[in-house]
């Protein structure tokens, strides 16, 4: 088996994600976690060292994996990083993924490197999916539903109305829907209809119930349009059963393979824990950085490029024995 | 868009399935159907032509897609047709396809010609989600479950029973075992606990039904040792409800991201027609073979070896901008 050195960059969520995950790979070894801030202070048992002493691995780390905000880090740290690393990431603005592929791609051809992007599970898995689905039933419809699943930013969005203590909210597909596109029924279709949303509010001493309620219930953009519940808990019932990151959602495609015989392609995910997941394909993918840069097959990457057996730790051998 | 031109060699169930299949796409063209029956006997408006012409083809087929047997026809076939063409084929005999692999890749290699093999759905879209759920999730077990769906060895099976006129085996997993896995529950898997099987038959005139129910789930090999119904029906319901080929079902892994968390992966089809959406994942494979070919890459390749981009007629800015 091939080894691997890896560093992570970013200990928030998804790097705490990486750090787990790599203890269930044989082949992929942590060098260390770099953050901003004074590695004296992060909770870990790993080596972890300042970001401004990482030029310093150069020769050490065969992948880099990025675990920095899209928002913010992403944009600036990758292309920067790319230049002396191997690198992967999660980035997850899908308008803006084009440019990112094109800043990442000069930099890694002008440096020898491998660049892979957008891996994760939407962008990544799910786009997968709606890749192979597309090109093996190319007349048909796909549709994306996600959930049930916490949303970071709808979350903050409660979070920020005022009498609100502590919010969670959880984004859930309309399994009517979801059940109809399996059974090959015609549905109607769009991000609003085939979603709901449900939130769980803590509320400060004092707030009223029916206030919050309305703040929510209408806020444009995150919730005006939307078929929302809103439940009022207390802070034990949030401390016990509102603190995960459970996500997940269902790639369909209906495709007709001819006029009267219909196809249903279906992709789904269940996770306890979103970033844990999400770390678990960067890894994977992150083996392939590896294998693909080896190979000097330079440049940016995304999981459209990478051929699957890239993630696995087994040669292709084995593979077609085992698994095709 | 690129265009391809391609040939069909065989017309049963699934080269009428790939002949159907390409009405749905642009970029792929039919130059012939190529069989060892006499072509003016054949059920069909495309070019035809006796198998003995296709080598004066050799300059106009980008590809062929070879929809022989997986028993008889293609261990013998393909090696044969990668000489001269670039081919995908559908081999199932999940045991026997690292031999046909290593002929294969001989082969393309020496006349620089891309050979896929083992394209479908099992072996196929199968293989490849439990390569991705493992190497995603390396803590885990993954499952298998067939069906519902006709079963054409079965069928063959029970028609050979004494008394029985018509008959069709239909496989379905035990659905209370998909659930449980679904839902993050332990399960004792093993494809007979996980499977029943139901059997229509329409009788002889003077069969017994008691006895043919016997000779039926006593059948070793077939039934012995499974859950199976039989069913007796009329000729009329036979012929109104059972000649379709429906078939599918679902990958699924249940792995660890960490202790406590569990991820399901979950990959589900669900197909009025068997052979026919057989017949579009070959010719989604087809056109990444001709790209292979045109890059020169040649050599045998599996699902594995296929960067997902190939399958898609669509050029690599586009699915960026579109799918990720």
């Amino acid at each position: 088996m091939n080894t691997f050195k890896v560093g992570i960059v970013g200990y928030g969520n998804l790097g705490r994600g990486v750090e787990v995950g790599l203890k269930n790979t044989k082949d992929l070894e942590l060098v260390g976690i770099f953050s901003r801030r004074d590695p004296k202070q992060l909770d870990t048992t790993s080596p972890a060292y300042h970001i401004d002493e990482l030029d310093s691995f150069k020769d050490e780390i065969d992948v880099l994996l990025l675990c920095g905000g899209s928002q913010k880090d992403l944009p600036v740290q990758a292309p920067q990083l790319a230049e002396n690393f191997n690198t992967v990431d999660t980035y997850d603005n899908h308008n803006e993924i084009p440019t990112h592929f094109e800043k990442l791609d000069k930099v890694a051809k002008e440096n020898n490197t491998v660049a892979v992007l957008s891996t994760g599970w939407d962008p990544g898995l799910f786009s997968l999916n709606r890749l192979f689905a597309e090109a093996i039933l190319p007349e048909g419809d796909t549709y994306t539903f996600w959930g049930p699943g916490l949303s970071q930013g709808h979350s903050d969005a409660v979070r920020r109305v005022e009498g609100v203590k502590q919010a969670v909210q959880y984004t859930m597909p309309q399994e009517k829907m979801v059940e109809d596109v399996k059974n090959k029924k015609k549905v109607d279709y769009n991000k609003l209809s085939a979603h709901k949303r449900v939130v769980y509010v803590v509320l400060e001493e004092q707030a009223e119930q029916d206030k919050v309620k309305e703040a929510i219930i209408t806020m444009p953009d995150y919730f005006e349009g939307y078929e929302t519940e809103v439940h009022f808990i207390d802070e034990d019932t949030f401390a016990s059963e509102h603190t995960g990151m459970p996500h997940g959602g269902t790639v369909l495609r209906q495709g007709q393979t001819s006029d009267k015989q219909t196809s249903v392609y279906q992709f789904a995910l269940d996770l306890d824990s979103n970033p844990e997941f999400t770390a678990a394909v960067a890894i994977a993918y992150a083996r392939a950085a590896a294998k693909l840069a080896r190979e000097k097959v330079f440049g940016a990457k995304t999981v459209f490029d990478i051929a699957p057996g890239y993630l696995s730790p087994k040669d292709p051998a084995d593979l077609r024995r085992e698994l095709l």
